[in-house]
Order: C-alpha cells, then sequence, then structure tokens
C-alpha cells in the first residue's frame, strides 16, 4: 500500500486540538491502513477561518480520497460550516454531546473547549509544582525534601526513570522523584540509605538486558557500561532489591510512558 | 449545588485510559455542572474484570444519580460486558468506528487499543530523546548542541518557560531548549550571544508583572526579585527585545502549557 497516495486526516479544534488528536489517533490504530497524511489545525475561532479549512479539504477531496476530518469545534456557526466538508466528518463533540444533555438534564454550553486550558487553577498549579519538584529531584540530584515525594522512582541508569517522572508530574500533577541505583549500591547490605525511611514510596523500574545494552550503546559504545555482562548484573540486582524489599516493579524493555505512568498510578494507588 | 451528592464518572479502557479521560473530561467541561467524582478504570482485560466494574457502577446506580461512564474498550466481549451496566455509556469507539469502517473500507482490528502504546519506536524514540535534550538545556544550563534545538524558549524566569518546555519534548518530540533572561541581558545591547546566531528559532514568553510578582513571590517572598517594580521591568524589557529581534512571543498568564504549545509549535510551523 506505500504507493498509494495517503489518505488526508484532519484534526479540527476551536482549542488546541489535542482532544481531537488523541481520541481520532486511538480510532485510526484500529485499523490495519497505515498511510495517513496528518495535519492539525488548532485555534479555529471565526467561521472565516472554519470556511478556509473547508476550503483546503474540499479541494483535497476533489482530487483523491476523501480526507478524514476529527472535529472538537463546539460553536454551533463553526461547526456548521465544518459541517459542510466533503470530508469524512467525525464531530467528536456532537456525536456525544445529545447523550451527556440527556443524562444531566442541562444543556451544553457551546462555549469553546477549554478542556486543556488552565481550568481549575489550583489543579494547574499543582501540576506546574510537580514539575518543578520533579526537575530538582532528577536521577538522585537532590534529596532535599524528598520525603515530600509522592511516588520515588528507583532503577539502574537508562530503564526510563526521567521521562516517566516528568509525565506523572506533567500530566497528573505526582510529586515524583527518582534515583538512580549504581554498583555501590548492590555491593551493600539493604537499600540505599536515603530510601530506606521511604521504602513504601518507591517504584522499581528493570528491562531486558538486551534492551538496555542497546539503548546504553546509544550513550556509550563499546564501554563496560553498556556490556551485556553489565547490564545483565545490574537488571538482575535491581530486582533482588525490588523483591527483597517488598518493592512493586515493572519491566519498561516494550511500554510507553503512558503505559508506565497508568500501571504506577493504580498500582500504587494514586489516582485522584 | 455543593451539598448535592457528586456525579460519579467512570472512564473505562482495555488499555492506558489516557483517551477516555481526555474526550471525556472535554465533554464534561461543555456543562456548568462541576460536581463530578471521577474514576479511571486503565487496562480491563477479560470478561471478569469488566464485569467487576459493571457490578460497582450497577450498585451506585442503584443509590444515586446513575453514572456518567466513558469507554474506550475495542474487545467485543468487553464491551458487551461494560454496555450492560446501569450507567449512562458514551462508547467513545463504537459510536464513531462504523463511519471510518466504511470511509475506510476495511473493519476495524478489535485489538485492545495502543494508542498510547510505543507505537512507532522511532517516533516514540525520538520523543524520549527529546525529553533527555529538555533536561540538559534547561534554563540555559548547557549551551552544547544549542544549534541543534528547534526551538528556544526565552523568558524571565518564572514565565513557563520550563513546563512548556518538557511538554514539547514529551508529547510533540520536539527538541526544545529554554534560555533565561537576567538584568544583565538587558543592559547590553542585542540578544544574549549564546542566541545571536539561532534567532530564528527563538521564541519568547512574557507574563503580566502582577501575576509574575505573585509567581516570584511564592518562591522568595518579599525580595527584589519578587517586586512588582523589578517583575515590570523585566518584562517590558524582554518584550522590547523580542519586537526589536522579530522574536514571536506570546504572553502566558492565563493560558496553560497545551495552550502554548499548540500556539508555539503552530507559530513556529513545527507540527510534523
Amino acid at each position: 500500500m506505500t504507493d498509494e497516495i495517503p489518505r488526508p486526516v484532519y484534526f479540527l479544534s476551536d482549542s488546541t486540538g489535542i482532544t481531537a488528536e488523541t481520541l481520532g489517533n486511538t480510532l485510526l490504530t484500529q485499523f490495519p491502513f497505515n498511510n495517513f497524511d496528518r495535519t492539525t489545525v488548532p485555534f479555529i475561532m471565526t467561521v472565516e477561518q472554519a470556511q478556509a479549512v473547508v476550503d483546503t479539504i474540499d479541494e483535497l477531496a476533489a482530487r483523491g480520497p476523501a480526507p478524514i476530518v476529527f472535529s472538537t469545534a463546539v460553536n454551533g456557526d463553526i461547526r456548521r460550516t465544518l459541517a459542510r466538508c466533503k470530508g469524512t466528518m467525525v464531530d467528536l463533540i456532537g456525536t456525544n454531546v445529545g447523550q451527556l444533555e440527556r443524562a444531566l438534564g442541562t444543556p451544553a454550553s457551546g462555549e469553546p473547549g477549554r478542556a486543556h486550558g488552565l481550568g481549575n487553577a489550583a489543579r494547574y498549579q499543582s501540576r506546574m509544582t510537580a514539575v518543578e519538584y520533579a526537575m530538582e529531584h532528577d536521577d538522585g540530584q537532590s534529596l532535599r525534601a524528598l520525603e515530600k515525594a509522592q511516588i520515588i522512582l528507583v532503577a539502574p541508569s537508562r530503564c526510563g526513570k526521567t521521562p516517566t517522572t516528568m509525565y506523572l508530574a506533567l500530566q497528573h500533577g505526582i510529586f515524583a522523584a527518582n534515583f538512580p541505583l549504581v554498583d555501590e549500591d548492590f555491593e551493600q547490605e539493604g537499600l540505599p540509605k536515603p530510601l530506606r525511611p521511604l521504602v513504601g514510596k518507591c517504584f522499581g523500574l528493570t528491562s531486558n538486558p538486551l534492551r538496555l545494552s542497546q539503548v546504553r550503546t546509544e550513550r556509550r559504545r563499546g564501554s563496560p557500561y553498556a556490556s551485556l555482562r553489565q547490564c545483565g548484573f545490574e537488571l538482575r540486582s535491581a530486582e533482588l532489591l525490588y523483591v527483597s524489599h517488598g518493592i512493586p516493579y515493572l519491566n519498561s524493555a516494550s511500554v510507553s510512558v503512558e503505559e508506565m505512568a497508568a500501571t504506577i498510578l493504580q498500582r500504587m494507588q494514586l489516582r485522584h
């Protein structure tokens, strides 16, 4: 199918476009077809802007397969304008809002979406504070206020601690620190000292030796640090440490940060 | 309405639940009602697990207002089980997938969603590399490989550089650095030296003096740094610098990191 014309896909929104992209892409992963040409048009605020997008879509539709269009526009005039396009329109708000109006017994506001706006100011501020905390406590840099962490990710180097910590902070406002396990930690008895009073907040990451060796090779080719032998040793030692201290852990080798974050929130019961 | 029983809202998924939360919350922001009690149940992998969730929802429905349920489950058996619950079921996959099947001329796979899985390994890896780059180049820490940045966020302290940079890296795989503007930068002529050859990659942030003063006060109460006078001076000087060098900029005072990121991607034409 690679020599076919890519199917145009549009994500349209009167706000950031994040919701349209998220559900649109989720729906598209349900199809084996993978030759999509994606365009996001956020902040469509006027009927004129909407009409310009419709013109582009209609032009494409006249020349090839009809574009697939995911829209989260909520304003009535903008929605009606977009609905006239010659693409396959998947109206993510219009399709579902009626059911909610009936369930909640009140009409939808039709105000431009601010699902990804500041929303609840206190909650937004707590996410920003959490990012700051995560930056300060990355890779065991600072042990100050480590007890304020809601979770401490523990793992050997390059198992995914940093991006997972950032994701937990930025998306979920979780106070997350992370702490690297190194050779000296495996030589001594028990947990690294700063973690001992906080064992209940620890969550371990591990990986597969081959995968870890590949990732470390990209950083330091041919080093002992990247060797399969060293990676195997560190991962075995780390897992032993997790098991002997009752620290829950997961293997990061074939899961994404989003999947790790969802798993960690669930297992540590950190969902608000 | 605060003394009413909160309306239970469930986000159900056979994957991370991110998509269900995203579209569900977007839809809920369309209603003035704001007394929701949200629960996310990710990774529903078996009919038994689905039935356990249905039992919980039915119990709540028997005692109070029917829960609102957003589901992105794709497996047929799991969807049919969840569909029997006594809540208001908003089936985000089922509602829209038929239209896409017709447009694409092929049936949906019904495989559990991996929209937030590793997906395209190269794209995932580039996001992780971008996070690493952003960590190294936060707050002008390292000028090494600054020319590799796709964007350099420039602003006085506490205008939102760091979380916006992290968001661009983590969600969009953008190589983003950020660079603080300080008093010495305003005293000299022109842009700070490291930025001069890279002015085309710069994007400025500004804020409102009062808002900035509040944010800085949280960090250092009563300091000259947090004073309204100093904040006003820095913001005016920064804006002058942006304008005189043709650097696009936005005011971060009342927008979220998601909105800033969407605006920056659009204005710098960084959408893939």
